[in-house]
This record gives structure tokens, sequence and C-alpha cells, in this order.
């Protein structure tokens, strides 16, 4: 059976268990504590060698990191893959979008808002820019969301990458009201079948021991 | 033609410039003066909405963005490309890993020390923390490259997004010489037939009108 290692509010580790959902794929869910230093371990840094969730851990054995490039390997040759070179090309630019431009500000502004008890200097110098920077990601978002889903009017593994940290973006203080065309995204996404909330555990669930 | 707009010196840029040689694929090259704001014109924000470099343009008029998500479009098909399901899932971590945790530090902390006249204050707290980032990477890239290149032995993409910042990481100021699988690395990508440098210009280069 698949094994993913993941910590349950990361948006990161949320991209695959909704993936896994959609696809109905079963799989054993070890939550590692982020706080605890679990993902930083010498048997979790052969997982990962950044040490950092999630890890998908295929039946051989063999550990797949990067949640979007978990997210591919899990799409292939199912209905949320591109179709077609110009679609790959288009999701896979949607995907380096969210690594360098949504991610690091959207998430690590809802990371420092909630999970960190107190900002360092220089987090404190730095939240006003990424807050900047994740309203234009979002910015970029509402004009592309004028059609149904990222790419090819399909839903997709684009969809999926940028849905996790948005629809939690109000947790880092940016408001979604000003975005009629990502909130009706969201609506969209959350309504497809098979959907699954970041906070949903499945039943597989376990502590790493 | 291919049409790539660039600016010389961007290692995202070169990214797609050493590819487009390797493959002895003819394109014309646009360069694009970042510091006169040219990739912020309304023109330009239509090609890349985050008004950034490299965009290549297809035959047809189409624009590409993300320098990963290009070379992957190019890669498809050709020596370049991943061979195999878990081979791709492989080449994605390393260029996510590129954007995220390699870029991000070496490649900016080379853009302050190289293009910004002066440091904000945010920009003079950080440049240390970039540091200690890009180092890290580095001493991950340096453990992965026991192997001749990041992914199943062979040259391919993955190479050549890690190869377009690291080899200029001494002018952000990090010190190859405590690298030496890194070095012999740089050395092997620098050897394959067709490879070009980052200051290359090819004969159909024009500037932006």
């Amino acid at each position: 059976m698949l094994r993913l290692y993941d910590y349950l509010p990361s948006g990161n580790g949320y991209k695959i268990r909704l993936a896994l959902a959609r696809l109905a794929l079963p799989y054993e869910l070890v939550e590692v504590d982020i706080h605890k230093a679990e993902t930083r371990t010498p048997e979790f840094l052969r997982r990962n060698p950044i040490g950092r969730v999630p890890v998908l851990e295929l039946e051989d054995g063999t550990p797949l990191a990067e949640s979007n490039a978990i997210l591919w390997y899990l799409a292939e040759d199912t209905t949320l893959a591109p179709r077609g070179r110009l679609a790959r090309a288009e999701t896979l630019r949607w995907m380096f979008f969210e690594q360098y431009c949504h991610e690091p500000n959207i998430a690590v502004a809802r990371f420092w808002k909630h999970y960190v008890p107190e900002l360092s200097p220089l987090q404190k110098l730095d939240l006003p820019e990424r807050m900047k920077k994740g309203y234009a990601a979002l910015d970029v978002m509402e004009r592309a969301l004028a059609r149904p889903f990222l790419v090819d009017g399909r839903f997709g593994v684009a969809d999926i990458s940028l849905y996790a940290y948005t629809h939690v973006a109000e947790e880092g203080g940016f408001e979604l009201g000003r975005y009629p065309a990502i909130r009706a995204w969201l609506g969209r996404v959350a309504a497809e079948p098979g959907h699954v909330t970041i906070d949903q555990r499945p039943a597989s669930a376990r502590r790493a021991s």
C-alpha cells in the first residue's frame, strides 16, 4: 500500500491527500509532527534530504518528495493529468508559480500567523512584503480564473496544487472577498466528486512511532 | 521560429538557451532589460502576467513562461527528457527543489550582490539567512552527486535546471571549493556536446524595441 508521511494542516500534504481521494487510491497516513522536528531525524532525512513533508512511499519503499512532483506522479494516465504537450507546459507553469510566487507568501504568512509563537525581527520585517507578494499571486489567479479551471477548462493537478493554500489563505490574513472568480473556482473544486477537506483524517491514519 | 524573451545574465533564461543549444533548435533572442522595467510593460505582461523572463514564444505566438515548465516542454521526446514514470517524478523533484530551495537563495544572493546598488534593511537582514539556506541546498546536491548526473545517471533537464545558478553561485558569495562532487558535475555538464556559456549571445540576438 502507498504510505504518506504528512502533517495534517500542511497544504503541501493536503495536495496529495486530495489527489489520492479523488483517484480513490488507498493509502496509509503516517502523521509527523513538524513542530517536534520529526522531519529532521536521520530516518526521515533518508526519505527526503530537505526534511519536509509530504513524502509518499511507494509499494516498494521508494520515497517521493516535493508535493507537485508527487502530484504529477499520481496523475499520470488519469483524468487529473493534462492532455497534450501544451497543456502539460501550462500545468507545470501553474505548479512552478505555486511554489515560487504563491506558497512562499500565502502559506508562509499563514504559518507565521498560526504556528509561530513569536516572530523573529526578520520575519516581522518580511511579513508585509510576503502579504504584498501573496496578493500579487492572487491577482494573477483572479484574472486567469475567468475560465472554469486553470488549464483547458478541466479540473486537474494545477487546480489541486493551487487550491491547497488558496482555500486557507484567509488564515494567513488574505481577504478573499475581493476575488469573486477565485471564490467561485474554490466552490467548483470543493463540489467535485470525491473531495476531502484539509482536516479530514483517513481511517488509515497513525502517528509516527 | 521560436522567440525567446530573455536577459542574458539570468540563470532562469540561461536554462532555456542551454536546452535550445543542446537540441540544436534555432531561435530568435529578444533581449529585455529587467532593470528598465521592460518586463512590466502591458505588452510583456500579456506574455507573462508575473512579469519575468524567460518567456518562450512558440511559432504560433503562444507564450510559455516559468523556466522549468519551458524546459519540460522543450525536452519532451528528446534525449533530455526523463525516461519512465519514476524518473519523471525524480526530475520534477529536482526542478521544484531548484525553484524552492536553490534559486530563491543562491540566485537572489547573486542578484543582490551584483545587481542591486544598495540593499534595503529587509534585504540586509535577510541575506545571511539566504546564504545559510543556499549552502543547505548545495549540501543536498553534493550528497546526491555521488552519481554522475541527478537522475538515472543520464544528463537531462534536471541537470540543466540546477546547473544554471550553481555554476555562478560564487558570484553570490558561495564557496564551491568545499563541494568536490558538485565541481566535478559542473565540469561534466560543461563538457557535454553543444554546451554554451551564460554570456554567449546567439547570432539571432536583438534588443526589445
